[in-house]
């Protein structure tokens, strides 16, 4: 009786982040325990407030990238859960300070922490977090690390900020929107997937590799979420479809759309989006203009550029169980959507 | 001939922060520089909201504080400016953070960057700033002095949502006060003071006695503020008497005022600081009251009290003209309000 391998099975199944999170997983649990303890404070307020967030259940890709990036260098030392969490804590701070900015009231499914607790908690939660968030880095001792995590912090918040000022405005490029993605999502993933080989005292090559596969996965990640707001499988999509058009959220499938259309289409978005005229008939001809022009398909084909980018960033490193796992978080992040 | 020596004069004179200013000018000079340009970005609104703020003609007394400590320990190297500039720059993004907590139209006597740009660009521009503060940090290369200035972040942080929880509710106590302020303001004053002696390579004893110094500093210059609030030499102020009585804001003198007072007296503050019952009349009332119990005047024989313990801090220091600075700077604070 022979071994029974399913291997085609494997070859077909679905790409998963399975792989991620087994590998991961022991790591995680202890990342998962800091989150906790880190997010402690005598004033009530706080656990309750960050609490809500973190317990919500995001996928916590993020920090995963932070412990196998550096578990891929066989880093052994203990420090990666503490950047890890710093991750974490970095992106849930502005998680709360987005829904803010954006006055939102949904998230994941739940209600946001601002309106159960207001803005002035989710303010200055979100500061917290931030302050224990470099606490912690500078417990970990890497003052590389620092470096990369404090500019992603600077950046972050800079896209934000463009994000704003190129909000409502149709006339918005494909490259600003690009600025903005890049510095408001990718530059957290490239920072989380570049302290792994820092701390593990990688080569300056290999740390490059894990920035150029975190910046691409980010951007991947990001128009994948942004297709998905105007359809696609939303299994585990966990917003309201068509929230980033209520917003008059300037993302990639709009502005496709908008200058791929005739001009009485273009008076159509512009009314839409600058003007707040964005009812639900308004939605519904707007993913009939999105679908007529390709621009949600080639928004993911977009996202298959970015993609590959960060396939071939991985390339020249040594097969492992790491790198397979990374890999097929590309195609993961892709696949959300398709 | 004699050389005249207008020694009495010297003597009388009022406390100033005169010799401080005097002794950091030059290295101020090039703090000012590093703000303009580390609150620049391609993204306009950023240096426009910064710029508004950091124009309004603030002491920065926090700067100042950590070039005299590391001057006073012969720090000759260049990183007390990036760190002085750190240190304005986090108190900076919680100004723009608190305005849009407290919801204040003024600053300072001018129109806060929230009521020009709005909330959102307020807390994203703080955002901005403090990861631009991290990572000016960073670049002073201190892991020390990253790790106090990142702890005072999450303690201010944590500081303002304690005062959150406090705030419209008349049962707090001096002690819960006290846990606000030593948070929200003494933490920076402590941080910014004992960054110096840090990278001056001082000694553990020099470094405690400037954070004790610094913390003390703080919690008077606090305490004193507090008090301008409910009258005194209002010159220098820049707010509006009478702010934190609208806002709800409970401060030593109104703690001090309640339990003090009769129970129609008690009353009278749960309705106007709970209940907002808080128009013209009632502030005239809550003065009169607080001067009938010697609120103010306690206030401010609270704040010589943490000033005396200031000047203790650095009394086992030798003399120098930065020590005589920083010990007038405490004068000073004080004399504000009498």
């Amino acid at each position: 009786m022979g071994v029974v391998v399913p291997l085609e099975e494997e070859v077909n199944r679905p790409a998963s982040i399975g792989p991620l999170v087994e590998l991961t997983g022991p790591d995680m649990e202890r990342v998962n325990r800091m989150i906790l303890d880190r997010a402690g404070s005598d004033v009530e307020m706080i656990p309750e407030v960050a609490n809500h967030l973190i317990s919500s259940g995001g996928k916590r890709l993020r920090p995963m990238l932070t412990l196998a990036s550096a578990a891929m260098f066989g880093y052994g030392g203990e420090h990666h859960v503490r950047l890890a969490t710093s991750v974490e804590f970095m992106h849930t701070a502005t998680l709360l300070h987005d829904d803010v900015v954006d006055e939102s009231d949904l998230r994941r499914g739940r209600s946001t922490a601002r309106t159960v607790w207001g803005n002035q908690a989710s303010v200055l939660v979100g500061d917290f977090l931030l302050g224990q968030a470099f606490r912690m880095m500078v417990d970990a001792g890497s003052m590389d690390a620092l470096g990369v995590l404090s500019n992603a912090a600077a950046v972050i918040a800079e896209g934000e900020v463009l994000q704003l000022s190129v909000a409502k405005n149709m006339e918005t490029t494909e490259d600003d929107y690009l600025a903005v993605i890049r510095a408001k999502t990718a530059a957290l993933f490239s920072a989380a997937a570049e302290v792994g080989p820092i701390i593990a005292g990688a080569s300056r090559a290999e740390r490059n590799a894990l920035k150029s596969y975190g910046i691409n996965l980010g951007l991947a990640f990001q128009l994948v979420d942004d297709a998905l707001d105007y359809g696609g499988s939303q299994q585990d999509l966990g917003k309201n479809t068509g929230d980033d058009f209520r917003e008059g959220k300037i993302t990639l499938p709009i502005v496709l759309a908008y200058r791929r259309g005739s001009e009485d289409e273009r008076a159509f978005w512009k009314s839409a989006m600058e003007d707040g005229l964005n009812d639900e008939a308004a939605l519904e001809r707007a993913n009939a203009l999105i679908a007529r022009h390709d621009s949600l398909a080639d928004t993911i084909a977009r996202a298959r550029h970015y993609g590959d980018i960060a396939r071939d960033a991985l390339a020249p490193l040594p097969g492992s169980d790491y790198k397979s796992a990374m890999l097929e978080v590309i195609d993961f992040c892709i696949a959300r959507v398709t």
